[in-house]
């Protein structure tokens, strides 16, 4: 008999999942439920607003499902029965389902910040047609202000900035932008960067009170600072959505997201939750990490796709991997910053490498690129690395991952062979990710 | 008492195993002895013909020598006296070691091809005067045969066509140019991109004969056809230089080089050899195999450095990770073809995965970037991978080399974690690494 699968969900997640479960379990039937018309590409959001011109062009095709021969159902899945195991929707329609996939993403945390309610206060919701209204909005505006100094709150500004019609600033809480995934000396090279772009950064600021009649007219920070704004972002984090979860009855935590075992299935086997609404633990420490990014979840629906019927991956839990770039600054970072491990309790050895991109330096283009490791200081093993420079940074950040997730030590990482290219890498001699690995090596001798 | 160390070799495997030495043994004393009176990069001399315009600007600078503290003599070392444990030069000094590292290289093959001798053919030895003669010669030349469609063939080629006034024909043996290190479909994609750029390229030809009045005027192929020709350049490979070892009894093979165990030492205890010079044996297969690349060099380097007094590092044999780039497309690979491999013997499996090298695609800038994995049937384990695409194809066929030497399977490459980011990767549901995997994967379970 053949068997129905369902994902609720069609972010990057969900799709993900179908496409593995199609490519595991041929012959069953999949449908996808996904409430929005047309998907929104999540991380591609800042760049509507410079870069792409328009929300249109930021789309995940459905192509991509007919290829799979997945059904897609524009309807919002309203409960889930599980005894009878089906999807009641909005439009009064009902699915069965033998295995159910959840899918269904986070919502922007809004703060409890007084006049939050205001017109012209936007949060990063993934909904072309209010997406296309901030557009709108930013065409009249002049001065935006952005709460919030993470991955998102910082692409915005950047963007922003290339429409050349606004003034941007950004308040954040911490002293310093990005200090959640970057250590401090990394992300004040972003800081200069995007102050380079024209961008006003406040660091240790709070936003208190937005002022405005209806419509915002300025944020009030912490301390009487009061700065113009005709337009709010709120770029502060988000909450997984658990609510489908807990109406029927599956362990979920508000805060964490869905309970998950380590291959993807929530307290009832049949049904899986993957992405933003599930629960994710540290890799490295085994606690709560909330890594809401589409590329953990697309992680979690091949492990949760490949398993419905038949187990076959385990999930290592969450490494945490982030890569963004301003101009032609590219960071990107993977597992425990030097500064998190510290506060963890954790002893550690860094090691740091900088040398052209490529060789000789003297090529055009050639621009610096930096790798920093940080290694547990008993065994030796890596847990987690930072990176600067150029393109090659996306790459570079997911090499740094792969090696914490395969529990490298800083040792193996020196006697790493390489390909080294003129135009393409440092010199074999400056070859940052050996040379950081080695500089921690002797370290590491030295400690002991 | 201070021990003495002394390096015999300047190029990119004699510095590193300088500075590695220095690293681990800070109280001794440490000498590098080269005949260069100026030490050439090595991958960078195609370069120095188009894109960086002078040789000059194409040296290792000797300031790392300076800052490690390690004593540069240039010389040429005559011959070893392993009773005595010392090294005499041709200008007359004797030096002696402790333990002696042998970086002294390669040289370029020179086939043996009538009117070789003739004036205008080059090979490509790491010579700045010869070079800056080559150099010299070019502004008079109109017509260019490369005798050798390998990487530094092609370099060679598409630099050429960067100074405007040549004619550039490459000749290769095999029917596609780079087929020893790429497949044939990727083979071909290279290909077009030269013709794109100018260069004429005759696959499966031999050059039989060079003619010319003492200074070379044509190439003559098997089969009668004849090319113009004012330069010629040889770039059919090495031969590893072993004479100063032989001299002294060690054992070397002519094609191979320097015999060498795991630790980089030679058949006595207290001589290293690393780089072209040092005999290098197949991480897959065991069998001799010719890495002549600076990146494996500096990688024995980095274990012979560390052994000299004090076993630490194993080599794990080579991998063969190379990448080259013409124009916006860069190639890579790592591990063995599966071409190769098929002629090994080996039952595979591959995967194929090719998306936009950003997401969405519509981001300007964005380029195709295609991985092919090649992986072992019965254990699933992965053998090689070739990449093509942008700049951060060099990092990536590195990323791939690092899972080789670490024998993950295909389904464990399946569950990497990865960051995404817009403007420097795929999108997570399209990530081209994971899919070729899921895709052998599967292939993998069929075969079953």
């Amino acid at each position: 008999m053949q068997k129905h699968i369902v994902i609720i969900g069609g972010g990057p997640s969900g799709v993900t999942a179908a496409i593995t479960a199609r490519r595991y379990y041929p012959e069953s039937d999949i449908t996808l439920i996904r409430v929005e018309e047309k998907a929104i590409v999540p991380c591609g959001i800042p760049y509507i607003f410079g870069t792409l011109e328009s929300a249109e062009k930021n789309l995940i095709p459905d192509k991509i499902l007919d290829t799979n021969n997945i059904k897609l159902v524009i309807d919002q899945a309203e409960s889930i029965n599980r005894e009878e195991k089906s999807i009641k929707t909005s439009a009064g329609k009902n699915f069965n389902y033998d295995k159910l996939i959840l899918a269904i993403g986070s919502t922007p945390l809004v703060p409890p910040i007084q006049g939050i309610e205001m017109e012209n206060v936007f949060a990063v919701r993934k909904d072309l047609d209010y997406l296309k209204d901030l557009s709108k909005k930013l065409e009249k505006s002049k001065d935006v202000v952005i709460i919030g100094g993470g991955f998102i709150g910082l692409e915005f500004a950047d963007e922003f900035m290339k429409r050349g019609n606004l003034n941007v600033t950004i308040v954040e809480l911490l002293p310093h932008c990005l200090l959640l995934a970057c250590d401090e000396e990394i992300c004040k090279k972003v800081e200069a960067k995007l102050k380079e772009h024209g961008v006003n950064i406040l660091g240790g600021k709070k936003a208190k009170t937005i002022k405005g009649n209806g419509k915002v007219e300025s944020v009030e920070l912490d301390g009487e600072e009061k700065i113009k704004a005709d337009t709010v972002i709120l770029g502060i984090g988000v909450k997984p959505n658990i609510k489908l979860a807990t109406d029927c009855g599956l362990a979920a935590d508000e805060k964490e997201g869905i309970q998950v075992d380590d291959f993807m299935r929530t307290s009832d086997p049949d049904i899986f939750a993957i992405g933003d609404c599930a629960k994710k633990r540290c890799y490295l420490s085994g606690m709560p990490k909330g890594v809401w990014l589409a590329s953990m979840g697309t992680t979690e629906a091949r492990i949760g796709g490949a398993n419905l019927f038949n187990v076959r991956r385990r999930s290592e839990c969450a490494i945490g991997i982030f890569s963004t770039c301003f101009g032609d600054l590219a960071v990107g970072s993977a597992g425990l910053t030097e500064s998190a491990a510290k506060e963890m309790g954790m002893e550690v050895v860094t090691g740091e490498s900088s040398a052209a991109d490529k060789h000789p330096g003297s090529l055009p283009g050639a621009q610096e690129l930096g790798i920093k490791l940080v290694f547990e200081k008993d065994t030796g093993l890596l847990i987690g690395g930072q990176v600067y420079g150029g393109v090659s940074v996306g790459e570079k950040a997911n090499f740094i991952g792969a090696l914490i997730q395969h529990k490298m030590r800083a040792d193996e990482v020196c006697t790493f062979q390489m390909g080294t290219h003129p135009l393409l890498t440092a010199s074999p001699i400056a070859y940052q990710l050996i040379n950081a690995a080695q500089l921690a090596t002797v370290k590491l001798r030295k400690a002991k």
